[in-house]
């Protein structure tokens, strides 16, 4: 089996994942800031590890500034429903994925927001200039992805941060593809928040995920309920991350998190990030030979976050994918991958593409039978 | 080590519910639902057996009406936020936790709900004559929980949804404390919506939990974003359960759920609720005997889901749980647990209470070793 679906989630993880999860739900699993016997303030302990890895990683000061949730989903909609009113603006982009364009659709139906969507250029990559021309009075925030789900072209996210900051916007950064092998450094990028899934490029677990937010940013909670701290008050506490870490957390997972984020920082941000390269390069090289092929993701590794997308010719994405599976165990994504204004852009919204991403754990034999069997099924897809 | 926290989250778990995430996250753990490669739909498909497992075992038809959440208070959230709108009517009990209670009061105060907290009898439960008289033309809902997790009473949970259906009003059942070893079958209990942990009485993990919402109720979505399916839309698709399960699902979590639930189908809920009011019976036995102790507890275990919640004549709870865990490492749970009505009941809001509670995994000669060191505790603390 060839596992080409790291923009979906990682796999596999590394083996210090699988043992850090299997100790702590073996033999020290509590409720983590509910209890102070001693099993609980060890959970307690290994979720703050998990939060303070995180907060190096990113560049953050106090890691109590960053929130666990469930996935990069519930961190963008805390984002998104906490913060914004009637009559904020909001600039978004074509590139963005479900989980930013829907809860602002929403805001935009149901409580009287303004949203303006940015269109990218030929490979999506989004302009900050054009960004800055949208920008009026009422803008409250730019949303902005690191880089696509789609084609994985990475935004300028550090300049769109200063175009926010410097017109006194707030900036949302969805980090869901390519935290963990591009660098993320609150210092120089002045995002207000920070979006990010446990279990993509931080190599973690499913069920996990977070939100960065800034000292000066305050948002309504999602959510309410028990949160271990101030158990006499009848509304939600202040105090972060409490306020939006309410009921138990996923500590089994939060730690598997952390084992993620050492592994990352043991092997060095920038060996991951050109072991990935040299595999997107690979793979890409290898299908552009094929003239049957047409690609949709850069050409230049150092602005593609480690997706090869393409389509084959007279042929829907789905019938590859399913071939691809079928004959050759390799696993990739087909379809729309919930980011339909993007597809849009690329005039793909009935074929979809066919999306192969590569992780730190492919290996170049394994992109180099992805090449010959794509070969084959287009030989064969022709000859019939 | 005596781990008496189960009411928190239970611990230790089924073999087989490590055995089945160890066995999934090695091996096959895809994006649930999210592509349509071989390791994607077993995912899906181990996701899928999870939730005909719950369903079974609430007596459910359709198992698609079971959305999995993160944990319990996710799940009320989605029940009280998504039904209620300005003007509607609620009545909840002072027996709840602030994972009901803090979601109602934040609606209250800024949604113009009205709310109506019911208070119980000695030993906190609620009267279902009580609830009655409290119905008006705009009661919309009535929330309570299957069993405090503060004394472990069982509430009349049948005859209350018989109260909320004969009156046209919906029933939300908060089963965090007691689903598992306590039969809660819909096709008896007339709730409308139940909310339910992963973690606790179901034997599977952190990170997990579900509401099942009846088919005739229609509930506003907490959060949005990628579903998998009807990718193309940019509002929330309607569909159950995609509608609330937004952004990618726990998959290692659930598949350990799901062999939670296997354990208790095989084992007999009935097996478990006697092996559980054999240890209360003889936690509650023991501790009678001392009359430094005054006890919160309902004494007949068949009023009881597994908690026995005492105090020390002339002590703090926690200083009672912090010798228990030092110099016993006996583990177990003091202060408020986030149920703050209930301690102002009990006339404990100061002191709190010293919480123990047993699991089916929890043996006799651990109560007895547990009432053993509670009176040589009182009896240090006597002499000094």
């Amino acid at each position: 089996m060839i596992y080409l679906d790291n923009a979906a989630t990682s796999f596999p993880k590394p083996e210090t994942v699988y043992a850090s999860m299997e100790k702590c739900i073996r033999t020290y699993c509590a409720n983590p800031g509910r209890g102070s016997h001693s099993m609980s303030v060890k959970s307690s302990l290994a979720v703050n590890n998990t939060r303070e890895r995180i907060a190096e990683l990113i560049n953050v000061e106090n890691s109590l500034n960053i929130c666990f949730t469930k996935n990069a989903t519930e961190a963008l909609n805390i984002a998104v429903s906490g913060l914004l009113r009637e009559g904020d603006h909001v600039i978004t982009t074509c590139m963005e994925h479900n989980s930013v364009l829907r809860p602002l659709k929403i805001l935009e139906k149901y409580k009287g927001i303004k949203l303006t969507v940015i269109d990218g250029d030929g490979l999506g990559r989004i302009d900050p200039f054009i960004i800055k021309r949208h920008i009026t009075k009422k803008t409250r925030l730019i949303a902005c992805t690191l880089s696509s789900n789609v084609n994985g072209i990475i935004m300028p996210f550090g300049e769109i941060g200063r175009t926010a900051q410097n017109n006194g916007i707030l900036f949302l950064l969805d980090a869901s593809q390519g935290l963990g092998s591009i660098e993320v450094d609150m210092k120089k990028t002045y995002a207000s928040m920070v979006a990010f899934p446990g279990h993509k490029g931080l190599l973690g677990p499913q069920g996990t995920g977070g939100l960065y937010i800034a000292a000066d940013i305050r948002l309504n909670p999602l959510m309410s309920g028990g949160t271990g701290s101030k158990s006499e008050y009848l509304l939600q506490p202040e105090l972060l991350p409490d306020k939006f870490e309410s009921g138990t957390l996923n500590t089994p997972g939060i730690v598997g998190l952390g084992a993620g984020v050492e592994f990352i920082e043991k092997t060095g941000l920038n060996a991951i990030r050109t072991k990935k390269n040299e595999l997107v390069r690979r793979l890409y090289d290898g299908l552009s030979q094929n003239r049957n092929i047409k690609l949709y993701s850069p050409e230049k590794v150092e602005e593609n976050s480690g997706i090869v997308s393409f389509n084959v010719k007279g042929a829907d994405s789905s019938e590859i994918c399913t071939l691809l599976d079928g004959k050759y165990s390799i696993e990739c994504r087909s379809g729309l991958h919930c980011a339909p204004l993007a597809h849009k852009h690329f005039g793909t919204g009935k074929t979809g593409m066919v999306r192969l991403s590569v992780g730190y754990f492919n290996s170049l034999s394994e992109i180099d039978n992805t090449i010959s069997a794509i070969n084959r099924i287009i030989y064969e897809v022709n000859k019939n």
